[in-house]
């Protein structure tokens, strides 16, 4: 399903295949948590924003509206009008950061949900069944992901139990594609690499999942709480043990700049709320850095966000009209800004792709990656 | 400027020409109050849904962005991306309903900002500056807006007022459009007829602005407390002393049955806040009643809002995506209700307009007058 096109030192330019169509890699997934983009962004609107996958979040849509509407509804991807492919996360990460008094054992997790409260068990097969119903095009394997810094005997004892998790999530996906009901019989299943900091946990790990020859492979437990050259410093240990045919995803990163750094060390895919959480608080990102459009200098500014962009917003509107938006409390300002910031991390992997085609990828990380994370 | 077309008793077809486009009346202007609709809704927007004429708030955009910064960034159209015609309503109306310790002279009113309780003076001259920086089509006559029931003498009184304001609105305006730096050199003026509910004021204050030949008329002052029978009565005290040849605006109203009975009564000119605000709240105009969009029968109906309705979001989304954007507190549910409720009020214009084109009026009001405001 994935084929490396070409490659200019450790970075891969590549296509994807899925039944929801072909992904060309290094790629960058918009996040739908609750099937809509926060901001005001429908999946029509990603058509506009060079979007090629979406994401949703298994807990949210398990608690609401649930994952059983949205299979009555034909899956995520008939509910939202997205006919692309969906990755839909396993549920783990908001069940250890998002939900509360949460218990962890070998059969899976129960916890409180953070809307009202009520008790929830989940595990490998009800996060899989779960998925199932969502009808994503890919599946995240159900894991326990760890706060950084986390102690040694706990990540180990972590990681085998992830080990374990992602079997019984292999057996319940090949059972759930086999069933008449199943909205996407086609669904891919990613393994997900824990290990927290620890370089020999994670190789380790990887070399574990690696052998069950799954559909993709992620990277996760990252950008929670170690540096950012820790961060790379796991990429590059576990990089030389991921399948070199098999896509490779960096969960929940990042800058425009660690999303550079990680195409740079070998990684396909990534999904991040930043571009949209940073819009929602007027934070847009542009060719020259990030530009805070609360600021009072924008008030008079008849230019675009981006004079560089080409988004639909940066064809049309102003820095002084989007930084009136926002002073008046106007939903508009974060739908516009929301629109720029996917488009900007959408347009700046075409970039990257364009870049690794022509064979000078190198010559563009050197250029932007200090460029594109400072503030102006 | 208003050409009357074609007359079905009272009703009337015309087309009203501006230097930024001809408006097909009846007509609905759809309220962008500071610069933006509310609900994640850009001017561009407007463009898919059928919207003739937006309207914007003198009195919210002076206190913000302030009118001098509209002015500067070339006015409200250009600032906003809406190239086609702008009213812009007087002030008069929010100082009276939104702005806190008023006190009025023959000047003008001294009122404290709702934003931040600064004193602000605004009295016809000011309105007519504003509304000239903000460079609209058509500037509405500073006026005052009496809540319902008013005391009759009170009324008498501030009717006399609101003429003489008028007149020096007109002085106002005449020296405005002449300065080179004005925006709409072109900018037209419609009176406010007032009166509350005495059938005498109001026919008396209608012969007097009359009078002044101005670019087109206004009911204002009702939909502020008065049953909706004696605004009926009032519409059909007043119309017959409205000049013929020049386009009536019924300021505020309404529900699309109040539409409907106004056109039957003789109005041209609609704006109301009803649209967009009921939509924020989950409540769906469609061809068979009022929706609440937040009702659980809604959770899994995968008809969309209005099954006959052609809008860019019913022939997208479900009621029930959109229910449960409403229960995830997701901004696109408003956005969607809201872009849906502004197409379905442009729409009814459109049907009545062709009605009227038909000779069949009176039929179609028949029909639909008591259809249209039921609850289902």
């Amino acid at each position: 399903m994935y084929k490396l096109i070409k490659q200019e030192n450790n970075a891969r330019r590549g296509e994807f295949q899925t039944v929801h169509g072909t992904v060309q890699t290094p790629a960058f997934m918009n996040v739908a948590t609750a099937a809509a983009i926060k901001g005001g962004v429908s999946a029509y609107d990603l058509k506009d924003i060079k979007c090629q996958v979406m994401l949703s979040n298994t807990y949210h849509l398990h608690l609401r509206p649930g994952d059983e509407v949205v299979h009555k509804m034909g899956g995520i991807r008939k509910f939202t009008g997205w006919d692309g492919p969906v990755l839909t996360d396993s549920g783990g990460f908001q069940v250890f950061s998002l939900a509360k008094l949460r218990n962890i054992k070998e059969e899976g997790v129960t916890f409180a949900s953070h809307i009202d409260g009520h008790k929830i068990f989940m595990g490998p097969e009800e996060s899989m069944r779960i998925q199932s119903n969502l009808g994503s095009t890919i599946a995240m394997a159900f894991d326990e992901c760890m706060e950084n810094p986390a102690e040694y005997n706990y990540a180990k004892n972590s990681c085998a139990r992830t080990t374990r998790w992602l079997y019984r999530c292999k057996a319940e996906m090949d059972r759930l594609n086999a069933l008449e009901s199943t909205i996407n019989p086609n669904q891919m299943l990613f393994g997900i690499n824990q290990g927290s900091t620890y370089r020999d946990l994670r190789i380790e790990h990887m070399k574990q999942i690696a052998e069950l020859d799954l559909d993709g492979y992620a990277i996760g437990g990252l950008a929670v709480g170690e540096s950012t050259e820790e961060m790379y410093e796991i990429i590059e240990a576990v990089e030389p043990h991921m399948p070199k045919n098999k896509i490779r995803y960096l969960m929940g990163v990042g800058t425009p700049g660690n999303i550079l750094e990680a195409v740079h060390r070998g990684v396909d895919l990534f999904d991040c709320v930043m571009p949209s959480r940073n819009a929602r608080h007027g934070h847009a990102f542009t060719n020259e850095g990030c530009r805070n459009l609360l600021n009072a200098k924008y008030t008079l500014d008849d230019q675009p966000i981006d004079p560089e962009c080409d988004c639909p917003v940066c064809r049309k509107h102003s820095r002084a009209y989007i930084h009136h938006l926002f002073k008046a409390g106007e939903m508009l300002a974060m739908r516009l800004t929301v629109l720029h910031n996917l488009y900007f991390y959408n347009n700046l992997m075409e970039r990257i792709r364009k870049a690794l085609d022509e064979g000078c990828f190198e010559a563009f990380y050197n250029t932007y990656s200090e460029k594109i994370n400072k503030r102006i």
